[in-house]
Protein backbone atom coordinates (compact mmCIF):
# COMPACT_ATOMS: atom_id res chain seq x y z
CA UNK A 1 0.00 0.00 0.00
CA UNK A 2 1.33 3.47 -0.79
CA UNK A 3 -0.38 5.28 1.50
CA UNK A 4 1.20 8.28 1.46
CA UNK A 5 0.62 8.27 -2.00
CA UNK A 6 -1.44 11.90 -3.03
CA UNK A 7 -2.58 12.75 -6.63
CA UNK A 8 -1.28 15.89 -7.99
CA UNK A 9 -3.52 18.23 -7.77
CA UNK A 10 -3.77 19.58 -11.27
CA UNK A 11 -4.05 15.92 -12.59
CA UNK A 12 -7.22 15.79 -10.46
CA UNK A 13 -8.83 19.28 -11.48
CA UNK A 14 -8.34 18.22 -15.38
CA UNK A 15 -9.32 14.71 -15.48
CA UNK A 16 -12.01 12.06 -13.82
CA UNK A 17 -11.61 8.94 -11.82
CA UNK A 18 -12.22 5.94 -13.87
CA UNK A 19 -11.34 3.14 -12.18
CA UNK A 20 -8.36 1.93 -9.30
CA UNK A 21 -5.52 -0.71 -11.46
CA UNK A 22 -3.18 -2.95 -9.52
CA UNK A 23 -0.32 -0.57 -10.03
CA UNK A 24 -1.97 3.19 -11.74
CA UNK A 25 -5.28 5.28 -10.99
CA UNK A 26 -7.04 5.20 -14.33
CA UNK A 27 -8.65 9.38 -15.13
CA UNK A 28 -10.56 10.57 -18.04
CA UNK A 29 -9.25 13.86 -19.64
CA UNK A 30 -11.45 16.32 -19.25
CA UNK A 31 -11.07 17.25 -22.86
CA UNK A 32 -14.05 15.77 -24.55
CA UNK A 33 -12.46 16.70 -27.67
CA UNK A 34 -10.33 13.59 -27.59
CA UNK A 35 -11.17 10.33 -25.32
CA UNK A 36 -8.01 10.51 -23.22
CA UNK A 37 -6.83 8.55 -20.52
CA UNK A 38 -4.31 8.89 -18.00
CA UNK A 39 -2.70 6.22 -15.83
CA UNK A 40 -0.75 7.86 -13.01
CA UNK A 41 1.26 5.05 -11.00
CA UNK A 42 0.19 5.20 -7.08
CA UNK A 43 4.10 5.50 -6.53
CA UNK A 44 5.37 8.31 -4.05
CA UNK A 45 7.94 10.53 -5.94
CA UNK A 46 8.18 9.01 -9.25
CA UNK A 47 8.89 11.44 -12.15
CA UNK A 48 10.23 9.42 -14.72
CA UNK A 49 9.74 5.99 -15.84
CA UNK A 50 13.26 5.05 -14.75
CA UNK A 51 11.91 5.30 -11.01
CA UNK A 52 9.91 2.55 -11.39
CA UNK A 53 11.18 -0.33 -10.31
CA UNK A 54 11.20 -3.61 -13.21
CA UNK A 55 8.42 -5.23 -11.85
CA UNK A 56 6.44 -1.97 -11.66
CA UNK A 57 7.40 -0.75 -15.39
CA UNK A 58 6.09 -4.14 -15.93
CA UNK A 59 2.93 -3.80 -14.62
CA UNK A 60 2.45 -0.02 -15.79
CA UNK A 61 3.21 -1.79 -19.51
CA UNK A 62 0.40 -4.22 -18.81
CA UNK A 63 -1.79 -1.38 -17.94
CA UNK A 64 -0.76 0.55 -20.57
CA UNK A 65 -1.80 -1.99 -23.16
CA UNK A 66 -5.12 -2.85 -21.77
CA UNK A 67 -6.03 0.91 -21.41
CA UNK A 68 -5.26 1.33 -25.61
CA UNK A 69 -7.13 -2.29 -26.31
CA UNK A 70 -10.01 -0.87 -24.45
CA UNK A 71 -9.61 2.65 -26.24
CA UNK A 72 -9.39 0.43 -29.73
CA UNK A 73 -13.02 -1.50 -28.21
CA UNK A 74 -14.77 1.64 -27.69
CA UNK A 75 -13.56 4.28 -30.34
CA UNK A 76 -11.52 2.32 -33.37
CA UNK A 77 -8.79 4.71 -33.29
CA UNK A 78 -7.25 5.81 -36.32
CA UNK A 79 -4.03 6.12 -33.75
CA UNK A 80 -3.33 5.53 -30.10
CA UNK A 81 -0.89 8.26 -28.71
CA UNK A 82 0.95 7.11 -25.53
CA UNK A 83 3.04 9.73 -23.74
CA UNK A 84 4.80 10.11 -20.56
CA UNK A 85 6.43 13.85 -20.80
CA UNK A 86 5.43 15.52 -17.74
CA UNK A 87 7.14 19.10 -18.22
CA UNK A 88 4.23 20.78 -16.28
CA UNK A 89 3.00 18.31 -14.05
CA UNK A 90 5.93 16.21 -12.53
CA UNK A 91 4.08 13.39 -10.75
CA UNK A 92 4.55 10.29 -13.59
CA UNK A 93 1.62 9.91 -15.72
CA UNK A 94 1.33 8.53 -18.99
CA UNK A 95 -1.41 9.53 -21.52
CA UNK A 96 -3.13 7.17 -23.57
CA UNK A 97 -5.18 8.98 -26.45
CA UNK A 98 -6.98 7.59 -29.18
CA UNK A 99 -6.58 9.96 -32.08
CA UNK A 100 -8.57 10.55 -35.60
CA UNK A 101 -7.72 11.48 -39.16
CA UNK A 102 -10.91 14.45 -38.08
CA UNK A 103 -10.36 15.32 -34.41
CA UNK A 104 -9.41 19.16 -33.88
CA UNK A 105 -5.46 18.42 -33.32
CA UNK A 106 -4.79 15.77 -35.97
CA UNK A 107 -2.08 15.19 -37.20
CA UNK A 108 -0.24 17.39 -34.05
CA UNK A 109 0.01 15.87 -30.54
CA UNK A 110 -2.80 17.07 -28.28
CA UNK A 111 -1.26 19.05 -25.85
CA UNK A 112 -1.13 23.07 -25.21
CA UNK A 113 -4.79 23.43 -26.82
CA UNK A 114 -7.75 24.78 -25.41
CA UNK A 115 -9.69 22.36 -22.95
CA UNK A 116 -13.13 21.64 -24.18
CA UNK A 117 -15.32 20.30 -21.01
CA UNK A 118 -17.68 17.29 -21.39
CA UNK A 119 -21.35 18.06 -20.83
CA UNK A 120 -22.06 16.36 -17.70
CA UNK A 121 -24.17 13.07 -18.80
CA UNK A 122 -21.56 12.61 -21.62
CA UNK A 123 -18.84 12.48 -19.03
CA UNK A 124 -21.08 9.99 -16.85
CA UNK A 125 -21.71 8.19 -20.37
CA UNK A 126 -18.12 8.02 -21.12
CA UNK A 127 -16.87 6.81 -18.10
CA UNK A 128 -19.31 4.22 -17.87
CA UNK A 129 -18.84 2.73 -21.00
CA UNK A 130 -15.25 2.52 -19.65
CA UNK A 131 -15.64 0.90 -17.03
CA UNK A 132 -18.04 -1.76 -18.50
CA UNK A 133 -15.10 -2.63 -20.97
CA UNK A 134 -12.72 -2.86 -18.28
CA UNK A 135 -14.39 -5.37 -16.07
CA UNK A 136 -14.31 -7.48 -18.87
CA UNK B 1 15.47 -12.09 -38.34
CA UNK B 2 12.82 -9.86 -39.66
CA UNK B 3 14.63 -9.30 -43.37
CA UNK B 4 11.65 -7.29 -44.56
CA UNK B 5 11.45 -4.50 -42.70
CA UNK B 6 12.57 -1.03 -44.09
CA UNK B 7 12.94 1.88 -42.04
CA UNK B 8 10.38 4.64 -43.42
CA UNK B 9 12.33 7.32 -45.13
CA UNK B 10 11.22 10.25 -43.55
CA UNK B 11 13.00 8.53 -40.35
CA UNK B 12 15.91 7.71 -42.08
CA UNK B 13 15.68 11.37 -43.57
CA UNK B 14 15.61 13.12 -40.02
CA UNK B 15 18.02 11.00 -37.84
CA UNK B 16 21.30 9.20 -37.47
CA UNK B 17 21.98 5.69 -37.03
CA UNK B 18 23.22 4.80 -33.20
CA UNK B 19 23.44 1.21 -32.66
CA UNK B 20 21.41 -1.56 -33.65
CA UNK B 21 19.69 -3.05 -30.37
CA UNK B 22 18.02 -6.36 -29.82
CA UNK B 23 14.34 -5.42 -31.17
CA UNK B 24 15.04 -1.82 -31.80
CA UNK B 25 17.16 0.53 -34.70
CA UNK B 26 18.20 3.35 -32.02
CA UNK B 27 18.80 7.12 -33.96
CA UNK B 28 19.77 10.58 -33.21
CA UNK B 29 16.93 12.72 -34.45
CA UNK B 30 18.55 15.54 -36.53
CA UNK B 31 17.07 18.60 -34.24
CA UNK B 32 20.18 19.96 -32.20
CA UNK B 33 17.84 21.79 -30.21
CA UNK B 34 17.53 18.68 -27.66
CA UNK B 35 19.20 15.12 -27.03
CA UNK B 36 16.56 13.40 -28.34
CA UNK B 37 16.51 9.52 -29.58
CA UNK B 38 14.35 7.31 -31.39
CA UNK B 39 13.79 3.74 -31.10
CA UNK B 40 12.45 1.88 -33.85
CA UNK B 41 10.97 -1.62 -33.15
CA UNK B 42 12.21 -3.77 -36.64
CA UNK B 43 8.86 -5.67 -37.07
CA UNK B 44 7.39 -4.89 -40.00
CA UNK B 45 3.81 -3.36 -40.44
CA UNK B 46 3.87 -2.55 -36.37
CA UNK B 47 2.12 0.98 -35.82
CA UNK B 48 0.99 1.20 -32.54
CA UNK B 49 2.41 -0.66 -28.86
CA UNK B 50 -0.25 -3.04 -28.86
CA UNK B 51 0.89 -4.23 -32.51
CA UNK B 52 4.09 -6.02 -31.02
CA UNK B 53 3.57 -9.16 -28.88
CA UNK B 54 4.20 -9.39 -25.01
CA UNK B 55 7.59 -10.46 -25.78
CA UNK B 56 8.40 -7.54 -27.93
CA UNK B 57 6.68 -5.31 -25.77
CA UNK B 58 9.06 -6.18 -23.09
CA UNK B 59 12.21 -5.84 -25.17
CA UNK B 60 11.11 -2.90 -26.37
CA UNK B 61 10.39 -0.97 -22.89
CA UNK B 62 13.76 -2.61 -21.36
CA UNK B 63 15.59 -1.01 -24.41
CA UNK B 64 13.31 2.43 -23.36
CA UNK B 65 15.13 2.22 -20.42
CA UNK B 66 18.23 1.40 -21.72
CA UNK B 67 18.29 4.34 -23.44
CA UNK B 68 16.45 6.56 -20.70
CA UNK B 69 19.34 5.88 -18.40
CA UNK B 70 22.27 6.43 -21.19
CA UNK B 71 20.75 10.33 -21.63
CA UNK B 72 20.74 10.70 -18.23
CA UNK B 73 24.22 9.85 -17.62
CA UNK B 74 25.16 11.54 -20.75
CA UNK B 75 22.86 15.44 -19.88
CA UNK B 76 21.80 14.93 -16.48
CA UNK B 77 18.26 16.30 -18.04
CA UNK B 78 15.21 17.62 -15.75
CA UNK B 79 13.30 15.48 -17.38
CA UNK B 80 12.95 12.81 -19.84
CA UNK B 81 9.82 12.50 -21.80
CA UNK B 82 8.89 9.16 -23.73
CA UNK B 83 6.15 8.85 -26.21
CA UNK B 84 4.55 6.62 -28.99
CA UNK B 85 2.82 9.18 -31.23
CA UNK B 86 2.91 8.43 -35.22
CA UNK B 87 0.41 10.60 -36.27
CA UNK B 88 2.75 11.62 -39.07
CA UNK B 89 4.59 8.57 -39.71
CA UNK B 90 3.21 5.55 -38.47
CA UNK B 91 5.51 3.26 -38.68
CA UNK B 92 6.41 1.97 -34.66
CA UNK B 93 8.94 4.24 -33.03
CA UNK B 94 9.37 6.08 -29.42
CA UNK B 95 11.06 9.27 -28.78
CA UNK B 96 12.87 8.98 -26.10
CA UNK B 97 14.14 13.12 -25.09
CA UNK B 98 16.00 14.79 -22.55
CA UNK B 99 14.24 18.25 -21.69
CA UNK B 100 15.52 20.73 -19.74
CA UNK B 101 14.08 24.05 -18.21
CA UNK B 102 16.07 26.26 -20.61
CA UNK B 103 15.72 24.38 -23.90
CA UNK B 104 13.90 26.27 -26.66
CA UNK B 105 10.54 24.37 -26.33
CA UNK B 106 10.25 23.74 -22.41
CA UNK B 107 7.71 23.40 -20.69
CA UNK B 108 5.77 22.34 -24.15
CA UNK B 109 6.64 19.06 -25.79
CA UNK B 110 9.46 19.25 -28.51
CA UNK B 111 6.88 18.41 -32.07
CA UNK B 112 5.92 20.83 -34.35
CA UNK B 113 9.18 23.28 -34.41
CA UNK B 114 11.54 23.79 -36.92
CA UNK B 115 15.10 21.19 -36.61
CA UNK B 116 18.38 23.07 -36.01
CA UNK B 117 20.65 20.78 -37.72
CA UNK B 118 24.07 19.94 -36.19
CA UNK B 119 26.93 20.71 -37.32
CA UNK B 120 28.49 17.72 -38.28
CA UNK B 121 31.38 17.23 -35.78
CA UNK B 122 29.07 17.58 -32.85
CA UNK B 123 26.67 15.09 -34.23
CA UNK B 124 29.83 12.55 -34.64
CA UNK B 125 31.08 13.47 -30.98
CA UNK B 126 27.30 13.24 -30.01
CA UNK B 127 26.85 9.55 -31.51
CA UNK B 128 29.87 8.68 -30.56
CA UNK B 129 29.49 9.50 -27.15
CA UNK B 130 25.93 7.54 -27.09
CA UNK B 131 27.70 4.60 -28.24
CA UNK B 132 30.24 4.61 -26.17
CA UNK B 133 27.60 4.45 -22.86
CA UNK B 134 25.82 2.41 -24.65
CA UNK B 135 28.66 -0.38 -24.99
CA UNK B 136 29.35 -0.10 -20.77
Amino acid sequence: MNTDFVLDPRLLADSHAVATLELCDLRLHGDSSFPWLILIPRIVGARDLIDLDPSQQGRLYEEIDRCSRVLVQAFSPHKLNVAALGNVVEQLHVHVIARFRDDPAWPAPVWGRVSVAYAADAREARIAQLQELLGR
